[in-house]
């Protein structure tokens, strides 16, 4: 398929990456900042473009993929009115789109600067306001997805998608922060030491259902301990209520 | 080593295999019952007891891998008097054992029934009571250790290690229960689709401080998000709470 991408973000890159992998043809990249563009577009031998008027009008498909306000935003008559348009957002419903072929490619991954992401296994979520194009959505879904994780999903579901991932990814990632923070201060050792643990925990729950895989002070209902850390954590309200809080919900949903 | 294991649960079953295969004489296997004790002794070529009275009095070190409950109960007077005790347990201080050569050989895992841990990647945190035993406890915890994460730390530290490991393991396991809820109540997906974004989120704090890698609504202030996050927790006032202050939480320290 020919496909013009509009944002070089991170997930932007990503995808028009994977499909460039996948022999799509990538018409155009565009970018506000022409450095952000013309990187990006060097990288699947693409024209850029910074002005969203001079789209090129051929495509297949435009896949939007920029920060969720900006998508609340955007001149949305720079694209062929009769074109299939659609943003990645996990949190945006498909109707921001005020076109009648609009629709979502939602790929659920965190993604960074820092790491590439093979497009392999992560799951898709498409949606689109015709079967027609939610068929053809899915097909190009599946052309990235080697392993074939692309799933049908409402705009309605994908909000509780991503507040699920949410608690999966930013929320799990605080709780190394406070960790990595515990550590610093006492007893001096590396967040490292952690590592084995944190991929152990993350192993677990591919053959065993986090419900049935918790362990600790708190399912135990061991007060002793859980008093005891509640104590050290005197001095950081903030993290006690936290502390409190989680232990207590994890004793109610056992 | 001549090693006495008292204790058949998941912890001494590890720990005892990781001995044996390490070459060390598994002297003697402890449990009140003596189905448990019979089961581990196998494994390890020793005999079984379930008389606490009747522990060898030969062994190079005595290893105590029971709950922590029954570490403040135990009939120590059962140990020869002049024995290395310890025990391996996160948040129990050293003193607990009322003899002169005791000490502590934490290993730092999620252990369960379900999954044999490897014991090569573990970090083991080392205690005693004299500076000799200390060396000794040193020496044996790195032969089962192949990777070298053997570490000393004192009583006091180790709390604020299990501490952290509360974060690390019990609470970050929680956060994946949760989203299995949620994914349960809308959309039906099945929690496989979380795993490959639970995977990243923990791979990228091998190469990146936890406090880096943040993303997602509440670090990017993204407060339209956010509300609508909470809006969708509305039936759940425990859930949305954690969701707020987590976020609160995640907004404060970046």
């Amino acid at each position: 398929m020919r496909v013009v991408i509009v944002g070089a973000g991170n997930v932007a890159t990503s995808l028009a990456v994977a499909l460039h992998e996948a022999h799509h043809t990538i018409l155009q990249v565009y970018s506000r900042t022409s450095r952000s563009a013309d990187m990006l577009a060097q990288r699947v031998g693409a024209p850029a473009v910074t002005d969203l008027h001079r789209l090129d009008p051929h495509a297949d498909i435009y896949i939007i993929s920029i920060t969720d306000s900006a998508l609340a935003t955007l001149d949305y008559s720079a694209f062929p009115p009769q074109a299939l348009v659609v943003h990645t957002a996990g949190s945006i419903p498909m109707d921001v789109i005020p076109l009648p072929r609009r629709g979502v490619l939602y790929p659920m991954q965190t993604f960074s600067r820092q790491r590439v992401i093979s497009f392999a296994d992560i799951p898709l979520f498409v949606e689109a306001a015709t079967e027609d194009d939610t068929q053809l959505l899915f097909r190009l879904a599946s052309t990235v997805s080697i392993n074939n994780k692309v799933y049908r999903l409402s705009s309605a579901d994908r909000l509780y998608l991503h507040l699920s991932a949410v608690f999966c990814s930013n929320f799990v990632n605080h709780c190394y922060a406070i960790s990595e923070d515990i550590l610093r201060q006492h007893g001096n050792l590396p967040f490292s030491v952690m590592l084995p643990l944190i991929d152990e925990v993350a192993a677990k729950v591919h053959s065993v259902s986090p419900h049935e895989a918790q362990t600790g002070p708190a399912i135990r209902h061991d007060e002793v301990v859980v008093s005891h850390h509640q104590a050290l954590l005197a001095d950081h309200p903030d993290l006690q209520q936290i502390y409190t809080i989680l232990s207590d919900s994890i004793q109610k949903n056992s």
